[in-house]
């Protein structure tokens, strides 16, 4: 498997933050040749530019991150709502846009987007957040049927309980409230970032050919 | 039934669109008082004085709109995409924003979205209104799950293969392609609209209380 | 809606336990003609005499109980697992064989499960159990699909935290483990029983005709 | 993760049949130490002789196969139904029975369910072998959490669409009937063997610790 990853051209966007950089180290190692992007997608013109200077790009990892403080569907006011939206979900989709001409002129590409299980399982106080991992999750569904037939496999994970300084911190993981969140995972811990991004290389190698258009929970039995 | 549904203040958006229409007399038989709006629900300040205007709303319909010309992925442009989540989702979370204070303060309510299979199983040239369609049940699974304790249920529909002029004229209905698509709903034949009205009924009625923030395909088989 | 339905013949299995006697209560007050059957059909032909004594059988209500003590995966015997799957799933294969023939004829029928979330959802001691009622569902998928063409409806609910004296006594339900279980219960209770007869008194009804092989979570959004 | 694999001692039932073949050459490569079983598993004691002769198991493969004639529901015998639960049910529950007292012992084993996409979606003419891989993996989401807390992981697949000569020989895929089949699945094509072991090779590696109790389609977006 790894010889062929290895001639693979595979872009991160938001490399420095959610799953980017235990992506970019997984990807390394397995000697894919991965372009750490950092830039603010939120531009217009920003996927479009990215793809443009990466050239070939054989895998997208759509990597997108909104560091969301959560709240009350009822004070949810219109500038976070779209915030998230603007964050999450159009860059996607501008990203997208620019990768699947060349990827439909080869005949082959993979698109993988980096979701959250609070689309797949409600919680309160993430009404935005979820909604917005929602769209991601309904969009790869279609846009991996209509690409499929070019050899293009679009799929998503939808993680959760994966350890992260941002949400996990190690202080926070002393407190009784995190044991009690705990208790609700079967698996009884956080995943590392390192295993999630391990899935997330084995869907962006040659083993994955016939998962399209597909969210795969990743949740220690969270949802599944 | 009837005689608790009877006393139940329902407002129905975009009530000439959609299931609207179908809705509206499903609820009106059912001795509902239902108010049917049709403003347009993307301006800013629409779904907080629609509110308003309604008083008390014990059932809220979020039957929402958009005229989805369908297309490729990488040929659908920023404004379109901008425009199906301004016309399906931020109006839906300015519906719920303005409606949950009441419900939560009399702790009983219903809000209802009439969402598509779309968001369920993918199709090709379906990308952003699928999109904005996971959007919304994501919501409804976020937003269920919040305000359940308030004895408040937000539930939607996926539904698809349901009689409307728009989608299936009786031109289109002798169609080859028409034929062929009716050939994947195992049902073998369209809902009519008053059917898919009648889930809604159902829903909006006292016997619903134990689903919170589920999402229901309504589908002929095409998902479930 | 009660008018079509008070002309039909129903068929209410076990009717004494699980979901029994709610259902009868509702269907009967529906003014539905039910027939409450109460013999043991793990006897071999139980089934074919029951739908041979019942006649027409507009509606089946394949309501089947075993009263499974629960246990870990590892110390579940030959026996008790094969007894599960004997009160669970092969009478339910033997009702619908039996009832299938003359609702095709008469191209109309409706064949409702009475299931358990156990199926949907994993628990620690629940493997027997949750195993046959994962049967039944996904015997549901396939029938359903099958007879749909002749307009017969093939649809199941999976429950869980619905009242009952013998899941959840009243002392039960004044201790500590009760409240806790309760707390993963978004619904925050338990259903009644009623309730859950009454969601199934929709599906047996006409509003019903465009679900097919369908499983229906009720579980107060436990699963959804 | 070869490195890792290659300690590992695996267990592959029905070797001779379904995913074994394939399964045994992907596993073999990877370097781990799998014993191809093909004793008939129907035999009462069967499953527990075959874990007390392996000894040590860190992956059980439990790939069960029954050659299923199919058939309209209402001619599928009491015969025909209990043997597909024989062959596909009440082994696997031996063989985890057999194989979990070691693992929980030693805080790490793997147990991998080869299932099928016929439960997971219906299909006309598969109600007894669709329910009893529907009873596998209702199996796997309970005793998966079951044990989680153990660090042991049960999961399974759900495919189809897989090449094998017994479902899809040279000649069927060159039929009319072959290729209106195929237009239903997204991807094209068949799978090939090897792409479905591959997978298999993965949840069986050190990187699938975080998923428990999971069902994965494997179906080339005939089912998602």
């Amino acid at each position: 498997m790894s010889g062929s990853l290895a001639r693979k051209r595979v872009v991160v966007t938001d490399a420095a933050a959610f799953m980017g950089p235990d992506i970019m180290a997984a990807f390394t190692e397995a000697g894919m040749d991965a372009i750490a992007d950092r830039r603010d997608l939120t531009a217009t013109t920003a996927a479009e530019d990215l793809i443009k200077e990466a050239g070939r790009v054989d895998v997208l990892i759509a990597n997108l991150t909104f560091s969301y403080p959560g709240g009350l569907a009822h004070e949810i006011d219109d500038d976070e709502m779209t915030r998230t939206f603007d964050c999450l979900v159009f860059p996607l989709h501008r990203l997208v846009r620019s990768v699947l001409p060349q990827t439909i002129e080869r005949r082959q590409g993979k698109i993988i987007v980096v979701g959250s299980a609070d689309a797949l399982r409600g919680k309160p106080r993430r009404a935005a957040y979820g909604a917005a991992r929602g769209a991601q999750h309904a969009y790869v569904r279609n846009v991996g049927v209509e690409v499929a037939p070019y050899n293009i496999q679009v799929n998503a994970t939808g993680q959760t309980f994966v350890e992260n300084p941002t949400y996990f911190s190690p202080e926070y993981q002393k407190t009784e409230e995190f044991r009690k969140r705990l208790e609700q995972v079967p698996a009884g811990r956080l995943a590392t970032g390192r295993e999630a991004a391990e899935f997330i290389l084995f869907l962006a190698g040659p083993s994955s050919d016939f998962f399209v258009g597909q969210v795969f929970p990743f949740a220690g039995g969270w949802v599944v």
